[in-house]
């Protein structure tokens, strides 16, 4: 085997997808030690998507200071890639881990705004959102007021919304957007399918993890139906239905509504932003991997994205998974070849994850050396 | 792939080999529709083992009365295979599961000698007597008996020795041992390495799971150490210390001193009888499997055995096991070149165990769709 590429998701819970990497690399060099190995982690969006990207692509991550989701300035971060892609991870100024009041109704993403205007100052020539992992529900209108968009209310006074404000906007004045992000294409990473509002809203569905009671959930779920009402009546556009528009509290409506954002699924984001169909030439075999792989939702999936583009190469694909799951017939349909569990030895799930690492050192060790003596038969 | 021979030892506890022979094929069935399946069962010895050996070589089991450990006729059987081999399987005759009285110090293995008999006259041209399973302690003098052997005490009484008595032997006439008996080779698959005597000997070690308390064991002990004083005085042989002389009650000594039999390991027994090596011709792959693979006493190991063989023949083995253990490296360097756990889901070996059938059929599936896939690269 000559050339072998890694792209597996992270094992949510137990490993990260860069750790991933690194274990499956490690493991390759021993049984493959002069064949080239492609190490892409891909991102799922959340936290350390900004560090899978840029070990993918070689880039660098680039710290600066912004305004986190209490209001308080916080330490953040995004990735500039080889390409001049920024990736901006929103839970690097907006996250879940950088709240101590897990209050949706205050809550801001202004820092993911100030984040995208930095990346734009350093040269960034396209953008990459990642939605996942927030603490917020203002449907994305701090990050708008960090880019220069205007909010106002019935009395004419300007605002900054946050998700209790959301009710007080009367008028949004989209023209002094910043002149620069305007020019960038912006792509927005994100994998679920719920609209802003309603019973699968970004409200209900989402806002309690963040610590919201059901009366706030209400009120959150109508200052962002008010919110698509505004944006309707002053920009002409309809957000409140298009999917995705409920992920990260409405931050992927504020994403079209205020920098003319396309929501792309995640995997496909990555696959495209990590140049992973050039990886496939002289490509011989890859590795990808999931915590568990089963029959239901294959939509999204790494191991399925993956498998589609290496298919149409001609490149098998063999999937490294936690728990294999019922139904997983339906992966083989998608154009997974194989698919191998880490588990060596029949223990329960909290054991399984102790040993999670040097499983999938062995296993992917073991799969290797099979693959490299039939090979050639 | 054109052909596949399937060679696993049983899952203790869980799955015999003759019905993981039957899921593998069927796995591969699917997977390789064309191909030519071979299914060998190995044999361990113990209950099983005759049907494992018919399956493998396409033999008939022939059915037959004997007398069992408790002195009470039993319907016992043996294996004719296709080239004239009896297969004998001690634990038909003199097996724990057909004693009711638990009692090693009465059982007798004379039926073990009638199985013998029956299948020399039947056309035997060769045998395989497989040790294990017993619930005797009497050093094989039954089954001697059964055949011709004279067993007299100091009196000159005739006497048929059972654990209780072997100390009573005074003088072994072996001139009457049946004729046919002495004319063709007698196999004896043993897979322990204990002497005769003492602390590793036959009753220390396993006359305690057949019944006997501390006080019998050492009276079982004295009885095989005076056997065999009286074997090397009556026929000038040293049996005691011979590798497996304790196996089975001291019945591997036994078949040493009445049958002149050799004591072979298991595994190579069984891969001459049911004839591998032939086998392998134009075979591009092996699947063999044991319940738990490590690196711990590989000797006798069915997985380690069928890899030697394969390995001369340059054909790939894959195990298919149910745990992998520590240090099972040392698996690899004996010829082994994928091990393949079922396990697809984290769970208790209890919860293992009834999901095995069903896990082994898909692990075999994907392996075999893997190999297929990357065999053509």
């Amino acid at each position: 085997m000559k050339k072998l590429v890694l792209a597996p998701d992270s094992f949510k819970g137990t490993m990260s997808s860069r750790k991933i990497c690194e274990i499956m690399a490690q493991s390759a060099r021993k049984v493959l030690p002069d064949a080239e190995i492609i190490s892409l982690p891909v991102a799922d969006g959340g936290e350390g998507s900004v560090d899978a990207f840029v070990t993918a692509t070689g880039g660098k991550k680039i710290e600066t200071e912004v305004i986190g989701p209490d209001h308080l300035p916080v330490p953040g971060f995004y990735g500039l890639l080889p390409d001049g892609t920024a990736v901006i991870e929103m839970a690097a100024a907006a996250g879940l881990p950088l709240t101590q009041k897990h209050n949706p109704e205050q809550a801001t993403t202004y820092g993911v705004g100030q984040l995208m205007l930095y990346a734009l100052s350093h040269g960034a020539k396209k953008m990459v959102v990642c939605l996942g992992g927030s603490a917020t529900n203002d449907g994305g209108c701090g990050a708008a007021a960090a880019c220069g968009v205007k909010f106002y209310d019935a009395a004419g006074e300007a605002l900054i919304p946050v998700g209790k404000t959301l009710n007080r906007i009367a008028r949004i004045d989209f023209s002094h957007l910043d002149a620069d992000i305007r020019k960038v294409p912006i792509i927005t990473m994100c994998d679920i399918d719920n609209p802003l509002c309603g019973k699968e809203g970004a409200a209900a569905v989402f806002a309690p993890q963040k610590g919201a009671d059901a009366a706030m959930v209400s009120r959150l779920d109508a200052g962002l139906s008010h919110l698509a009402r505004i944006v309707r009546e002053d920009a002409e556009k309809e957000i409140a239905d298009a999917p995705g528009a409920g992920a990260a509290g409405g931050m992927g409506a504020g994403m079209m509504a205020f920098f003319n954002s396309r929501l792309k699924n995640g995997i496909e984001t990555v696959l495209d932003t990590v140049k992973f169909d050039r990886q496939l030439n002289g490509c011989d075999l890859v590795l990808t991997g999931e915590g568990k792989l089963d029959g239901q939702s294959l939509r999204g999936k790494t191991v399925i994205g993956v498998a589609h583009r290496a298919r149409q190469h001609d490149v098998p694909v063999a999937a490294v998974v936690g728990d294999i799951g019922e139904g997983v017939q339906a992966v083989y349909q998608e154009g997974v070849s194989g698919i191998f569990s880490i588990n060596r030895v029949a223990v329960p799930y909290e054991e399984a994850c102790r040993r999670a690492e040097k499983d999938l050192s062995l296993t992917v060790e073991n799969l290797l050396a099979w693959t490299e003596t039939v090979r050639g038969k």
